[in-house]
């Protein structure tokens, strides 16, 4: 349980749909998604309304309210869709190392470390969670299934790879990974995200000698 | 390195300044204060305007803008007062726990996890540091500053405790919380921030072997 994988493996979720590029071959639904998508990470859930999203896509407010019915709706299917991405993160890592669940964890963490290093947004589910305070919005159930459905590949992966302390394993994994990325927006160029892997690889090493 | 900390600690960042029940006693500008501090924490900063705040504290718009230049400035203050209470929970901690550095970290530890357990709404300041997305707004500064003490207090506590890798130690629990708080508000009740005060020991451990 030490090598770390050197295999290149594709990242699709940090990929940004830009609709300038693209827009003229999207349809309209997907180009609100894009658009909603880049706003709420470069500016914040709440700091961007409906207007200037569907100003960013290229279409209008009455298109935008016909595919959502609401902006809570479309925070929902943004949400929906970035989980989608973490998902084919996962399967991606699944077919680089077929059999080597070690290998896809660590893969994993190699992900969470690139995103910090090249980009301070953080996590957008944790992001939308931290933002919107409301306990009964809708988007809560999307979060906390996609955090759930992350939480239960993590576990599984450690159990495949021979830990006996599966879940702990996982749960502790999954802190680190939280934490670096929270702290890639709060906490300094130098803050301790720096050192994820390093923390994980020490949380492996301590996990893996029972 | 092993015992845990059972005298009981003062818990002064957690006491909310009721308003209500303290407000004849105190001067407009800590009523504004007390009640920003508490607003932004259950609604976000983004989420409340200086009326809401005013109204709260039982003072006016005018008053609030003589104290406070604006709402960033009011921002500011408020996260260096959150961040003096952190300060003020060290020092309590080292008052408890003089000469025992590992029980200072254990009592901090111990502070989090039961943070996370009465109150999902994790650090003001790693939240203020999501909301605000401005990389030039002033409290950025206030921010990495505040966590910057944070982490030197827990780096030199691992060192006194005799840590070789005292700044790796101190990197490491310092992302299992700053994970754990981040997970309260999006990873559902039953999520990986339950098992921080495991995570935490798993890595005192490894790092105390050497």
């Amino acid at each position: 349980m030490s090598s770390a994988p050197t295999q290149e493996i594709s990242k699709p979720h940090e990929t940004v749909i830009s609709v300038e590029s693209e827009g003229s071959r999207m349809p309209p639904r997907a180009r609100i998604m894009a658009s909603a998508i880049d706003l709420f990470r470069q500016q914040g859930i709440k700091g961007v309304g409906v207007d200037a999203i569907a100003e960013a896509a290229d279409s209008n407010k009455m298109t935008l309210y016909r595919h959502f019915g609401s902006k809570d709706d479309l925070i929902c299917e943004c949400l929906k869709q970035v989980s989608e991405r973490r998902e084919q993160i996962w399967r991606d890592l699944e077919a680089t190392f077929p059999d080597n669940p070690l290998a896809q964890i660590r893969g994993w963490i190699e992900e969470a470390a690139e995103c910090i290093f090249n980009d301070r947004r953080g996590c957008d589910l944790a992001n939308a969670a931290v933002e919107l305070k409301e306990a009964n919005h809708p988007a809560f159930k999307v979060i906390v299934d996609a955090k759930k459905a992350h939480m239960d590949r993590l576990t599984d992966l450690c159990r495949q790879a021979g830990v006996k302390q599966a879940e702990q394993l996982a749960d502790a994994l999954m802190l680190l990974v939280e934490g670096a990325r929270v702290c890639s927006q709060s906490a300094g160029a130098e803050g301790p995200q720096q050192q994820l892997k390093r923390a994980c690889d020490a949380m492996i090493a301590a996990y893996s000698s029972d």
